[in-house]
C-alpha cells in the first residue's frame, strides 16, 4: 500500500495515501488489534457524531468562533457520513480507550480532511483548511462528545428500530387476541392442566407484557434526551462560548427531529451513564417477555403428534437436514436466542456503568456497543418473528377442544357448590381410574348428571372476554 | 415433640401440638429441606398477605358470599400476623413451589386455626370455625395472591424503605454539593489529572445520579401498582363474586394507604412479573449509581500519605487486626458489595421472569426474595452509609491545593489562545523535565507570564457554579 | 439491657454485660445496621475461623510465640465454636468490611473473652488473660485469616454437601437409567416429535451432564486447597515466625481432614479471588445442568390430561388452593429457581472478583456469602429433588407408546432407503392428510407394506444401548 | 440481481445465480432479516464444518457408503474453504434456527454445488452430482453436527488465541516480577497505606492469577474435545455405519491435529452445552483476573501529578481532543471493557446453555457466537496489552521511595516488640499531628531511635524474595 505522513502532538504516522483520516485514526489501528473484523465501532455512533459535530458547527458558527465557510464545509461532510459515503474510513473498534477519544478524532479527521479536499485541497497538503482538533472539535472534548453520541444513537435506534418493531408485533398479538376471543381452550398452570380459558385471553397477556414493555422504554427516553455536551472536559465547559450548551443541543434536536435537550448536570453525563443502564434495563424486560412469549409460542405449536399441538406456525423452510419433512418453530428460537443475548448484554453494561471513576467513565464504547446491540436485535427480532411467525399463527380448534373436554381442572367449577375437599376428591378418583370428571362426579354422588352439567360449563368458565 | 393429627385432601399429617398451622404447612416443611435455617420467605410477603387476606374477607363480605362474624376473624388474626405477633408459624422457605400455594396455603391455615381458637375452639377439634380453603382462601387462588402480594411487598419496601434510603443520601450529598461549591480541585479523567473543577460539582453529579435513579424507581412504581387478585387460578376470575377484583384492589389500597389498582390484564399479571423486572432494572440501575459514588469517595479518600487523600472520611472503628491506626473506608465496602448484590440479583431476577410458561411464572419466590433483598439493600445501605460516612465527609484542602498548583492540565486554558498544538507542546516538555507550565510556556516562548497569570486561572476554568 | 464498658484503639464502647465480644464487635453491630436479620454471616465461615485459629494457635505454640497455656485455651474456644455453642456472640452482616475484618475480630473476641472466662476470668476483668489481637490473630492479619476461611468454607461445603447431593440424584438417575434403557419412546428436538430413543438413553444425557459437573467442580479443587494464611497484611508475611505458613496448612488440614496447603502465591491468595469465582463457575455449570434435567422431568411429566405425560413423578402435596385434585412437579421448580439463583450468584461473585484492587480485594464477604449460598442449593436441593422426586420417576408406557406409534418422524429410517426427499414428502403428505406413515409411503408407491414393516422398526432406530 | 431456480423439499426459491448455494440457505437469508450486517455466523464455526464434512466424507468412504469419487470432491471443497476461497457464500447471521441446521445445510449446499461446478457441471444444472443431504451430509444430522463444530471452533481457538494471548502477557509479567523484585514500595489496601512489598511480588501476583487461569483452561478442554458427531438425530446414531462416531472424531483430531475424541454420551451432547458453559466460565475467570491487573496498571500510573504514579506506561497516542497533553492507560481500558464483555457474555452462554430441553439444545449459535467472542477478546486483547503496555511498565522509583518514607503503616513492625495497642497509639497521634512515625515514637517513649531505626526497615518487612 501506499502512505503518506501525518502528524499529531506525538510525530509522525505513516497513513494510506488516499484515506481521509490522519495520524491519530492510524495510531488507534496499529495500537488495537482487537477482533478488527468483527467489532467496529457501530455505525449508528458515526452517523450521531456526524449529527453533533455540524450541530457544534452551527453553533460555534451563532457564536462567532468559527466561520461559516468552515462551518459549510464541516456540515457539508457530515451530510456525506450521513449517506454513508465515507464509511470505510471509520475504521475503529470498540476496544479502543474508554473514552471513545480515537473514534471522537477518526470522526474529526475525517471531517476536517474530506473537507480540505472539498474545498479544493489536496490530502498531502501539510497545512489543511480544517483543523480537526481545533476546527472541528471547537467547543468540544471527546468526554462530551462521545456520550452525546451515544445518547443520540441510543435514542433514534429505540425511535427507529426497537419500538416501531415491538409495536408491529403487539399489533398482530392484539389482532389475534380479538379473532379468536371466543376459542375456548385449556389454561396450563405448572405444566399442568388447569382451567380453561380463551386463545385471545392468552394472546391478550402477551399484548399486554409488550404494552407494558413499550410504556418501560419510554419511561427510559427522558434520561436519555440529556446530552453531555457543553460539559467539555470534565463537565465544567471549559472551552466553549456563552450559551454553548443550550444551542447546540436545540440544533441537535432539530437536525435528528427528536426531543434533546441538554443535560441538566454535565458532571454525572460525563462521569457515569445510568441513562444507558436504566433504558436496557427496559430492553431486558421486554426480551424477558419475549422469550416467554416464543416459549409459549413454540410449546403450544408442539407436535405434531406427540406434542401440544393446539397452535399452527407458518413452515418457513425444511426443519431437518436429516429428519424428512420436520418443521421447527425457527422463529420462536432465534427470538429466545435475542433474548438470551439481551440479558447478557444487560450485565456488561451494568458492569460498564458501575466502574466509571471521578469526572469520566471509561466503558463508553462497550456501554454503547451492546446497547446499540440490544436494540437492533429486539427491533430486527420483532419484525422477523411477526412477519414469519406470529402473522400466520392459527389454532388447531380439533386438539383445543380434545384437551378441554378431557379435563380434570374443570371440576374447580364446583368448589362453590359442593366445597373444595369434595371436589378434589372427584379429580383424584377420576385421574386415578381413568373416568371422566362428571362419571364420577355422578358415582360418588355429590352431584346429579343435570346438576354437573350445569354447573360444569368450559365457556362459563373464563369470565368476561 | 408432641404432635396433632391434621388432614388436608391428600391424607393426614402430623402436626406440632400447638402449631397455629396445618397438613399442608406441615407437608411443605418435610417436603422442602432446602436452606430452612437461611431462606425464609420473607417476612414482607407474610405481611402482604394479611392485607391482601383482610382485604378478600372484606370484599367477600360485601358481595354476600363471606359472614361478617367470619370476615371479623379473618381481620382479627391479620392483624396479628401485621403486628408480628404469629411469625413463628410462618417457617416455609423459599424454595418451594414456584407460585407460592405453599405460603399462601400456610396463610390460609394460620388464619383459619388461629381464628378458630380466637373464636373459643381448640386446636385439636375435628372441624374448624373457618376452613383455610373455602373460607379464607375463598375468591382466591395461589396464582392470583401470591402475586398481589409480590406486588403489595415490593411496592411498600420501595415506598417505606429504599426510597427514603436513597433520599436521605441524596440531601446529604446535596449538602455538600452545595457547601463545597467553591473549592476548586483538579478534575480526573481516565485516572489521570484533567482541568479543574470544584467539590461541589463533583458531588452534585453523585446527586444527579440519585435523582435520576429515583425518578427510575418511581417510574416503576405503576406496573407495581396493578393486583393480580381476583384472576383465580389462571386470570379469568373463576369462582369470584361480580366486581371483585376491583373491590379487592381498593380495600387493599385503603389498607396499605398505597395507589394499588386492579391489573387490566390478569393474564399477564399470572403468568408473567415483568412489573418486578423492570421495577429490579431501577433498583440495579441505582446499585450501579452507588458503586461509582461508593467508589469514588473511597479513592479520593485514599492514603493518608500514599494516596489521593483529597477527602476525610470519618473513622468509624479500627481497621486492620495487624496494621496498628489503619482507619478503612468501609461503608463504602459495605455499599460496593451491595451493589455487587443487586447486580447478580437482577440476573436471578431476569431468567426468572424469562421463565414463565402458558398460565402461571412459576418462578414467583426467588423473583420476590431477590427483589426485597435488593430494595432493602439499598434502602438499609444508603442510611448507613449516609450516617456513618457521607454526612462527615469533608475536603482536605491542602491536598486539594497542591494538586491543582501542580497539575499540566491547566495548559487546556491556553487552547483558545495558542491552539492545541502549541499547547501540547508545553505540557509535555514541562512533564518530561519536571517544571511547572509556566515555566515551560515561557521558556518555550508562547505566552509571557503575565498572559499565563492572567489566562490560566483555575477558578475561571470550573464554568457556572 | 445491661452493659459493661470495653475499650479497643479508638476508645470506650458499650457491650451487653454478658456477650463474649468485644469493642470492634459492637462497633460493627452499630455500623452496619444493614439486613440485620437476613444476612448474618454464614456460620460455615465462623467454624472456619474456629479450625484456622486453633491451628494458628497450635503453630505459633510450636513455633515458641504463644504458650501452651494460652494454646489450649484458644483451642478449647474453637472446640466450642464448632459445636455450635457460641452461635450467639456471632451476630455481624455480611455488609461490612470487604476484609471481613470485623468478622475476625469477632472471633478473636469471642475466643480471648470465652478463654478468659473459662480460665476462671470475669467478663468485666479490666485485663484479659488472652489479647484478641496479640494473643488470638498472632501471626495473623483479616487480610490471610478471611481468604483462608473463605477456602476453608468453600472447600468443605462442597465436599460435605454440594457434592455429595449431586452424585446423591447422579444415582438415582444412573439407576433410571438403567431400569428403562429398553422403553422406546419418540424423541423431541426442537419440541418437535423426532426419531425414537429409550427413555434409558434419556436419562442417562442427564447422568452425564451430572458427570462432568462434577469432574467440573472436582477441578476446582486445587486452587480452593491453597490457603492465605501466612500472608498476614500484603501477602509477605510480615510478623510470622520461620516456616508459619506451610506448618498453620498442616494443621488446618489435620483438623479438617481435608487437603489444604499454603498457597504459593501469597499476594495474589489476598488481592484475588480467581479461586472463588472458578469454583463458582462450576457450581453455575451444574445449576445449567439441573436446569434443564428438572424442566426435562416437568415437561415429560405435564398432563394429566393436556401436557406430554410420559412420566409419573410422585404426588407430594396438594398442588392448588383453588383446583381441587391438582399436582404439581413442585421439586422441579424449587430446584430451578435455585439454578436461577445461583446463575445470579456467579455474577455477584465475577463483580466481587473483578474488583479487588492492589494488595486487597474487598469484596471478600459478599463473595463467600453468594458461594456458600449457592454451593448449599445445590446440595440440598438436589437431595430434595431426589428424594421426592426422582426416586419415584416412572415411565407411563401408554402414553409413550402412543406418541411413538404416532410419529411422523419414524420416517428418517427410509432415509437411507428411499433418500431424504422421497421421504419428505411421505412425512409431509401423511402430516396435512392425517393419515398414518406406513399408510402414505405405500399410497405414494414408495415402498411396500412388507418393506415398510421390515425397515421402519422403532426398536431398531435407538442404536447401542 | 440476476437469479436461477433452486428446490428443496418445500418447492422452489431464487437464488442468486453465481452463488455457490442453494434453496435453504436462500430461505434462511429471506427468513432471518436481523441484525445481517453485523451478525454473521462466525468464520470459525464455518471452518469447523470444513473440517467435520471433510471428515465424515473420508469416514463414510471407509465404511463403503460414499464413493471415492465423492469423497474427494467433498474434501477439495473443505480446503476451499478452510482457505478462505468461499467466504462469501456463507452469508447466514446467528439469529437463525436454534440448531444451526441452515448452517449446516449452507455448508452442505456449498459443497455439494462448487464440489459440482469442480467436477464439470454447472451450476445451472437440475441434477447436480452431489446431493447436499443424501451425499455431503450423509450420516449426519445438523444436531450433532453443529455441536461438533462448536467444539472443534471452541477448542481451536482456545488453543490458538486465547492460550497464547494470555501466556504471552503472563510472561512479560513475570519477566517484570523478577526484574523489579527488590524495589521496596508500599502496599495498599483498602485504598489505604498499608506495610510495604515489592514491585516484583506485587506483578507475581498477577502471574500467579494468570497461571490459575491457564490451568482452568485447560481443566476445561477435555469436556471440549468430545464430540458430538455420530449422535445424528437425537443421539441415538440412527442413519450411520458401524463404528462411525469413533472413526470421525479420529479424522477430525488428524485433521485440526487436537485430541478431539467421541463423546462417551451423545444424548448429553446434543441436548447440553455444559462443556461450553464450563470452559466459558474459565474464560470469565480469566477476565475476572484482567480486569483486576488492569485496574491495578491504571491506578498505579495514575497522575502524572495528582494521582499515585508509581508505574511508567507508555504513552501510544494524544489522549485528549480537548486537553493538550495527556496521556492515558488507553490499553487498560481496552483490556476492562473486554472484561466486561466477557462477564456479559458468561450470563448469555449460561441462560442458553440452561435452556435446552428434551433431546436438543436449540440455543446452539448463540452459545458459539459469545463464547467465540470472549475467547478472540481475551486473547487479543492480552497481546495488545501486552505488547502496547506491559512490555513497556516501568517503576517510578523516586515517587515510590516517597511514599515508602511516608508511611505510617510500618508501624506494623513494631506489633511484636511493643503490641498492637501502643502501635497504633503512635500511628494515630502522627497521623493527627502530621509527623513521621519515628519522631511519633520517640516522643511517646515508647522506642530510642536506635531500636526504631532497627526495628522498622521497610526492606526487612517485604519477606522473603
Amino acid at each position: 500500500m501506499e502512505y503518506r505522513i501525518e502528524k499529531d502532538t506525538m510525530g509522525e504516522v505513516k497513513v494510506p495515501v488516499n484515506a481521509y483520516f490522519g495520524a491519530q485514526t492510524q495510531r488507534s489501528i496499529d495500537n488495537f488489534k482487537i477482533a478488527q473484523d468483527i467489532n467496529k465501532m457501530p455505525k449508528e455512533i458515526i452517523k450521531a457524531f456526524a449529527y453533533l459535530k455540524k450541530a457544534a458547527a452551527l453553533t460555534n458558527k451563532d457564536a462567532g468562533v468559527l466561520s461559516t465557510e468552515k462551518c459549510d464545509l464541516i456540515g457539508k461532510v457530515c451530510d456525506e457520513i450521513l449517506a454513508g459515503q465515507l464509511d470505510e474510513y471509520f475504521p475503529l473498534v470498540v476496544w479502543q480507550t474508554g473514552s471513545g477519544t480515537q473514534s471522537n478524532m477518526n470522526v474529526n479527521e475525517v471531517i476536517a480532511y474530506r473537507g480540505h479536499v472539498l474545498n479544493g485541497g489536496q490530502l498531502g497538503d501539510k497545512e489543511k483548511f480544517l483543523h480537526p482538533n481545533d476546527d472541528v472539535n471547537k467547543s468540544q472534548s471527546s468526554n462530551d462528545t462521545f456520550p452525546t453520541a451515544m445518547h443520540i444513537a441510543a435514542y433514534k435506534i429505540l425511535v427507529d428500530v426497537t419500538i416501531p418493531g415491538i409495536k408491529k408485533l403487539r399489533d398482530t398479538l392484539a389482532q389475534k387476541a380479538e379473532q379468536y376471543k371466543n376459542v375456548v381452550k385449556i389454561g396450563r398452570t405448572h405444566f399442568m392442566d388447569a382451567t380453561p380459558l380463551t386463545v385471545g385471553q392468552e394472546f391478550s397477556g402477551y399484548v399486554s407484557q409488550l404494552d407494558h414493555g413499550l410504556r418501560a422504554i419510554n419511561n427510559t427516553l427522558a434520561h436519555l434526551s440529556e446530552l453531555a455536551l457543553g460539559g467539555t472536559a470534565v463537565g465544567t465547559g471549559i472551552n466553549t462560548p456563552a450559551g454553548y450548551a443550550e444551542n447546540v443541543a436545540k440544533y441537535i434536536a432539530d437536525l435528528t427531529g427528536l426531543p434533546f435537550v441538554t443535560a441538566e448536570n454535565k458532571f454525572e453525563a460525563l462521569a457515569a451513564h445510568d441513562a444507558i443502564v436504566e433504558a436496557h434495563g427496559a430492553l431486558k424486560t421486554v426480551a424477558v417477555s419475549l422469550m416467554k412469549i416464543a416459549n409459549d409460542v413454540r410449546m403450544l405449536s408442539s407436535g405434531p403428534r406427540s406434542g401440544i399441538g393446539e397452535l399452527f406456525i407458518p413452515d418457513n423452510e425444511p426443519g431437518s437436514s436429516i429428519m424428512p419433512g420436520k418443521v421447527n418453530p425457527t422463529q420462536c428460537e432465534a427470538l429466545t436466542m435475542i433474548a438470551a443475548q439481551v440479558m447478557g448484554n444487560d450485565v456488561t453494561i451494568g458492569i460498564g456503568g458501575s466502574n466509571g471513576h471521578f469526572e469520566l467513565n471509561v466503558f463508553k464504547p462497550v456501554m454503547i456497543y451492546n446497547f446499540l446491540h440490544s436494540a437492533r436485535l429486539i427491533g430486527d427480532g420483532c419484525v422477523s418473528f411477526n412477519d414469519k411467525c406470529a402473522v400466520g399463527i392459527e389454532p388447531i380448534e380439533a386438539n383445543i377442544k380434545k384437551h378441554v373436554d378431557n379435563s380434570l381442572m374443570l371440576v374447580t367449577a364446583l368448589n362453590t357448590k359442593i366445597g373444595y375437599y369434595k371436589a378434589a376428591e372427584i379429580a383424584q378418583t377420576a385421574h386415578k381410574e381413568g373416568t371422566t370428571l362428571k362419571e364420577m362426579a355422578i358415582k360418588l354422588g355429590y352431584v346429579t348428571a343435570e346438576e354437573f352439567d350445569q354447573w360444569v360449563v368450559p365457556a362459563d368458565m373464563v369470565g368476561k372476554i
